[in-house]
């Protein structure tokens, strides 16, 4: 891809994400991103078939962004062979996120976009699809049985128990990265690992 | 309202369902929703401006009935009046969930349809607002401390902890009633009395 067709792809995503500020994509003509972005409606329609291409063309560019960040993290689990003490498990869960936040945080504005009342509820179960595979292949690291585990322990299927897991653990990102002004990546990682090794009630100061 | 008018209403709510199922809303047309429903498009007009307005009112139809459930459940906390013991909250949380479950098992099709893919991320993100309201009006019939509580605990604004925790809780239970053909509501309750009194790393099996 030259780097013309590079910009005018990067400036009509800024635009749709523009537009998406102000109304709901259900309600965003290509008209708008022609006005917001300056570029003819001759080129928009040279790349992408409508708004929804367009969107998928931005939500793509992140999940892929997502996907690096999460196998970047992975090596935090390898070389484990031995059930975790709890310090030990901190440890790995203050480390386990490390890349990932730093993703969440460089694509704050676009993710709050996305996921705000005017954005797109696929986006974010792509993101929970991602999160889906990602931490199934480390809990099969951590622990090759622990499916076998799961279904005994919870009864409940495991992919149950693992999707219930996912789902939540981006919210907490998600809702953490709204406080960056207040919060440093190492706190965002403290306070993850400290969500993962208490109960929600202990959390709400409800349980001892 | 006249019995007619509720009936082309009602039908016309759940030809949109339909189509939903089909595609995603950003591309529905009112024509589609015609064809789907057999009303004219003149009478569509005379309810609804467009396919956006006939969506808004299917969920607030829905979030009525969910704000509903959530009031009725509140009574599980009243007369809370001292620091409950585990197994007094294990009765709590497994009552404060019965009305909550019967909702959404009742409307388990249109949840499901309303948060997938072709669905619409501002729902979602409706009933975590009205979560919100309601569980700090329950934790402050709890504890009403519990605002300085947090803030001492967490280091974290109280609004964050327990928008983490609505968030996480509605997830809990939108997961659950996929299940629905294994588990019954009185499972469900009991799985959530379980997430609510163990730590997510417990849930997984990573965490003695």
């Amino acid at each position: 891809m030259d780097i013309r067709t590079q910009t005018t792809k990067s400036n009509l995503k800024k635009a749709l994400l523009q537009c998406m500020k102000k109304q709901a994509f259900s309600e965003i003509k290509v008209k708008d991103i022609i006005l917001a972005s300056g570029i003819s409606s001759r080129t928009f329609y040279q790349y992408y078939k409508d708004t929804h291409a367009l969107l998928l063309a931005v939500e793509d560019d992140i999940l892929a962004e997502f996907n690096k960040a999460l196998l970047a993290d992975r090596s935090a689990v390898n070389g484990i062979d031995h059930v975790l003490s709890q310090d030990e498990l901190i440890t790995v869960a203050e480390n386990i996120s490390r890349n990932s936040i730093s993703f969440f945080l460089k694509n704050k504005t676009k993710l709050e976009i996305l996921t705000s009342d005017n954005g797109d509820i696929r986006f974010f179960n792509k993101m929970v699809e991602y999160a889906n595979k990602e931490f199934a292949v480390r809990m099969e690291k951590m622990n090759p049985n622990y499916k076998a585990i799961l279904a005994q322990e919870q009864s409940l299927p495991p992919e149950i128990v693992l999707g219930i897991f996912d789902i939540n653990i981006i919210n907490v990102v998600l809702q953490l990265i709204k406080y960056n002004d207040e919060l440093s990546p190492a706190d965002m990682r403290r306070y993850i690992a400290g969500y993962l090794t208490r109960t929600p009630l202990q959390f709400l100061g409800l349980m001892q």
